[in-house]
């Protein structure tokens, strides 16, 4: 990305089976087809202990596990792919695509399990290195549809319906409050609609960026 | 322990190789002989979902961690040992004995690592309830006798020898800030003489708190 100070940062967030995972591999999937240098990570995950930190996080064994255990797991997570892989990346000017970032732990653990927000933000920023997303795609979809679209297996997947309302309307509250930052996608339109949604805006925003496409 | 509010908190602080493992178990030996009823657990650690932080944490092939991902991650393992274990315990007035609590993150990741002392002294009190213990005792022992002590395999225990001087001026720090709270031991002295002195304490700390002994 000639031009840019430092690269872009692009998040997809939304409840599972939303359809954000596939949106953010087919971004992905189009920098890479239009030679724009680009990383993919998911959050938690992509570093080797993130991917450790998420097995613990997503394993059903645990029921037990503390609201607070939880939030400080998916913390730690995302201060190891922050330093170690977000941060090189913006550095050489790079496309940072991921699959979730600090939003989620706002609509999961704030909206969904109460946690106070004050101090999760606090969390976030020192978690984050205080870096945000340039743009965020939230990909919306209704919580009782979402039961349709497949199986749900792990331990947050299979959390209660009220418990993914809350975070839906978290997600939506968080939209409203940073409206430049996010887009809403209809969850409910066709992959490639939306897709071609994503393109269009991502394209602006490396325009605007000073990137060449 | 009848006439008390609450059960007795007891912690035990030191660097590797420092003996407090050996004492903490000692004391446990101690209740378990006085028929005193108590629980004794290690932070990180005890937990199911604490061991297999503690693995990640203690794992050496983990050289990249970020120093901000490590304290997430013990605190993590501590808040999932307070719910789960300490906090009922503590309700059913039993004496509570740990290897390690909060101040090892302080001692650690503070003066070990150069955290923020303000940022992480919230995060402990988030992840830790509140709570402090009653009495901490703290083995002492120069940073260099303890490499004659033994062999020290994991990715803690192997850290450059200035790190252990560091964490241990932290520890004598925290001490000096919480005199009533800390017993200094002399971690040169005999197990069985320091044993002594920590039963010693132990006694006048349960007589204080209404327990018959």
């Amino acid at each position: 990305m000639h031009g840019a100070k430092r690269g872009v940062f692009i998040s997809f967030e939304g409840v599972e089976g939303s359809g954000k995972t596939t949106q953010a591999q087919a971004l992905a999937d189009w920098l890479q087809k239009s030679r724009i240098p680009y990383i993919f990570v998911r959050d938690p995950g992509t570093t080797k202990i993130g991917e450790k930190i998420r097995e613990i996080l997503l394993d059903k064994e645990y029921r037990e596990m503390h609201a607070k255990c939880e939030v400080l797991l998916f913390l730690a997570a995302r201060s190891q792919v922050t330093y170690e892989k977000i941060l090189p990346a913006l550095r050489e000017k790079k496309v940072v695509v991921t699959d979730r970032f600090s939003d989620s732990t706002f609509a999961y653990q704030c909206y969904g399990r109460q946690l106070p927000r004050r101090l999760i933000s606090i969390f976030n920023r020192f978690a984050a290195a205080g870096i945000k997303p340039d743009l965020t795609f939230l990909v919306d979809i209704d919580a009782t549809r979402r039961m349709e679209r497949g199986k749900f297996n792990d331990r947050m997947e299979t959390e209660a319906e009220g418990y993914h309302q809350n975070v839906r309307q978290g997600y939506r509250a968080l939209a409203a409050r940073s409206k430049k930052r996010f887009k809403i996608l209809d969850g409910e339109k066709t992959v490639d609609v939306i897709h071609d949604e994503v393109i269009h805006l991502v394209k602006e925003l490396l325009k605007r960026k000073g990137c060449k496409i």
